[in-house]
């Protein structure tokens, strides 16, 4: 994409509404625009990079054996009540009638719409185990949204439902979320520490968070330091054996939210406790019979008698999880993108528009990085050399390759890593050839 | 993906509530089902035909040089008070109160949303023109939805909004628009006539509206038959003036709605007049300064002088061309969708899954047409053969290949084309490769 022609409106000033960093950075990087309060338009580059999160998270669910499908942002009241929820969800839930004075809402989540289309389509034992996910925005009226798309009303969340025979199965569902979660974050870059946790308003017996660490969180956790290795992921997760022990193994360690704090699995941790602020990325439930009990879901088993499915359920914020992998990858000048994120993966400055043969070969450099697949952002613009250094560095795309006059005249391109900071002169054949590899 | 695995609830009855045809094709083949009133949740196949459709739209949209962003679906009330729309807009606007009274409501359009992003980024003439387009879910409160997702009240939108310095700007960028959006709909199989329509709420002084012939359609249309001919689009749309000339010569035949017919010109179409019924699958307005006016947005213009920008907006119903396309694409046993957005390519079933010649034979076919990236949909279930082809052509995938004891005992599989019918016995190797290519 040539600068010269995007709709990329960066900012020097540090928004003074803005308290956290990844808040400041995407409205600093032109990713985010407020049109309410607790609610945001993706602009161009935040929309590619909401985008990447969300197909990596899909790509995880599939491999998970997760099937999507979509379900509407709008509910009827009358399902809520069928679970009992309505009355008890708080002033959260956005609430309304349409023009005949039926009573809506915007979802907040979808155990109840989930369940009714399950219901109304599984007859048989054969139907079963299955998980069904979708990724689809949500509103939460939150009494004061904060923290950009941290703590924002409408937000895009990945939630997924499995529907099992007996709670064996159940289980083994759960423990295959539990793994493509932790595949998920990895992929990201983010390190995410899975946490026994509260079931809130979903319900349940058993429940992790998923947790990112960061000054900025919103929630104080406690953990072994042996969370702080990296794990490998290595598990074949269709063995449900394998899969139990590969899980039970990594909660051996400690882990815990505030609200669900054991003095003696800290005790016996010791010098190893640690403890710190963290972000909430992620959120499993196994729940049983709660909803498909409430809203007389049954499917005929082989013997012909009615079974009522265990469920659980298994949401992600995709949007949210651009914050915190901003608030995991930054310095003073700006974003530092993982590439399977990243809007971009070069940007290609051209510190002469003026000059023609800084034009040509800047030119063609990013023809062949187009043609190549490799998504460029080439600063064609008019501007001053520093203005296009900051922006680059502020953007935080992983390449910056930079075509000037002197450097030309040599037969040289300069290759900067945005992570690293570490610089090489290459000639531009060197330079193509390591990014496109 | 392997029937037996996935959620496909496929019915024999017809829907009684349901009218036309692809309301009840899409339920019967389990695309859809019904949540409330007018409102859908989109099954796996029919969320696959989706993402097929949305992004041919996008593909069109980027080759036009749009820029995709995304804009929330809860607007704020104010925005609508500043273009004057908040009073004007009827019922079919879904409005509420966030939970301090805020007066918000689910986004019919965005209009107001875009201009107002527009006005707090662009500063200079240099940033103009821009079109920017998102694709996101709408709300309209239809007094009485019907037609399954042709009328629905929450729909999938694709909107675009251009922006340009002066009149003769904001026509090239309407033009490109009118070229892009007959492009999208070549790719989906269907036949699309630009007419002269009403402007309706959006405003403005010109407006086609892109109807598909169909004789379940929502309006009455008048036309000469040469639109009855496939038209090249071949042409170069960063050509102004050869792009000019070229939407000219296509609205040269008359081409009108019921609102905006012109007995002149249909006197002079003469015995070439044809009257239909149609379908809505597109709507562009060119309305200048309407909203840009209305809510102060200007840029400073090379000489320092304020210029307030001429716009154009841009919509495509991206869930309703699922309709469209199947009023245009059916027979008496089901769906026959185009391959461009067919939710698999080849349907494959194994006749006998109990027959171990069988299922081996057709778990190896299956395997190569994944590894070769062909999407395939793999009826192993323990059903009857007859079950199974009604299912297939229910779903109306472009090509069947059924593996039998019978066939294979002789070293053939069995292929039909769903649309011609025609059916070839191949060996197993020929067959994947005519899939294949």
């Amino acid at each position: 994409m040539r600068l010269s022609r995007h709709f990329l409106p960066v900012s020097r000033e540090t928004p003074a509404d803005a308290q956290i960093v990844s808040h400041q950075l995407m409205l600093r990087a032109g990713l985010i625009r407020q049109t309410a309060a607790g609610i945001y338009a993706w602009l161009p580059a935040g929309h590619r990079v909401l985008r990447k999160i969300e197909q990596i998270v899909r790509e995880e669910q599939d491999r998970a054996g997760a099937i999507e499908l979509l379900m509407p942002t709008v509910q009827s009241a009358d399902l809520w009540r069928e679970s009992g929820r309505y009355d008890a969800y708080g002033p959260e839930m956005l609430r309304f009638k349409d023009r005949h004075e039926r009573e809506m809402l915007y979802g907040p989540t979808a155990e109840e719409v989930i369940t009714a289309i399950f219901r109304d389509s599984a007859r048989s034992y054969r139907d079963l185990p299955r998980t069904l996910y979708n990724i689809q925005w949500k509103f939460r009226d939150e009494v004061r949204p904060r923290f950009g798309v941290m703590r924002g009303r409408e937000f895009l969340m990945k939630d997924a439902y499995s529907f099992d025979l007996d709670e064996a199965g159940a289980r083994h569902s759960y423990n295959r979320m539990f793994v493509a979660y932790l595949r998920t974050y990895a992929r990201m870059g983010l390190s995410a520490i899975p946490m026994q946790a509260d079931t809130g308003p979903i319900g349940g017996d058993l429940s992790h968070e998923f947790i990112v660490l960061a000054p900025t969180g919103e929630s104080e956790v406690f953990y072994h330091r042996n969370w702080e290795q990296l794990r490998s992921l290595d598990v074949d997760a269709d063995d449900p054996a394998a899969l139990q022990a590969f899980v039970s193994g990594l909660t051996a360690d400690y882990a815990a939210t505030d609200e669900k704090r054991d003095p003696a699995r800290e005790a016996a941790a010791g010098d190893a406790l640690r403890q710190s602020r963290g972000i909430e990325v992620g959120h499993i439930f196994f729940f049983g019979t709660k909803y498909s009990a409430a809203m007389g879901m049954t499917v005929q088993g082989p013997d012909g008698s009615a079974i009522t499915p265990q469920m659980g359920s298994y949401g992600i914020g995709v949007s949210r999880l651009m914050g915190a992998i901003i608030e995991a990858n930054h310095d003073a000048n700006g974003i530092i993108w993982p590439e399977s994120v990243a809007p971009y993966q070069v940007a290609l400055i051209n510190l002469r528009a003026d000059d023609a043969a800084c034009a040509a070969a800047a030119d063609e450099i990013y023809a062949k990085l187009m043609a190549a697949g490799k998504d460029t952002l080439y600063d064609d613009r008019d501007e001053r050399g520093g203005a296009k250094f900051a922006t680059a560095d502020l953007l935080g795309l992983p390449w910056q390759l930079v075509i000037g006059p002197k450097g030309l005249a040599s037969g040289v391109v300069e290759m900067k890593n945005r992570r690293t900071g570490e610089k090489a002169e290459l000639s531009p054949e060197s330079a193509l050839a390591r990014l496109i590899g």
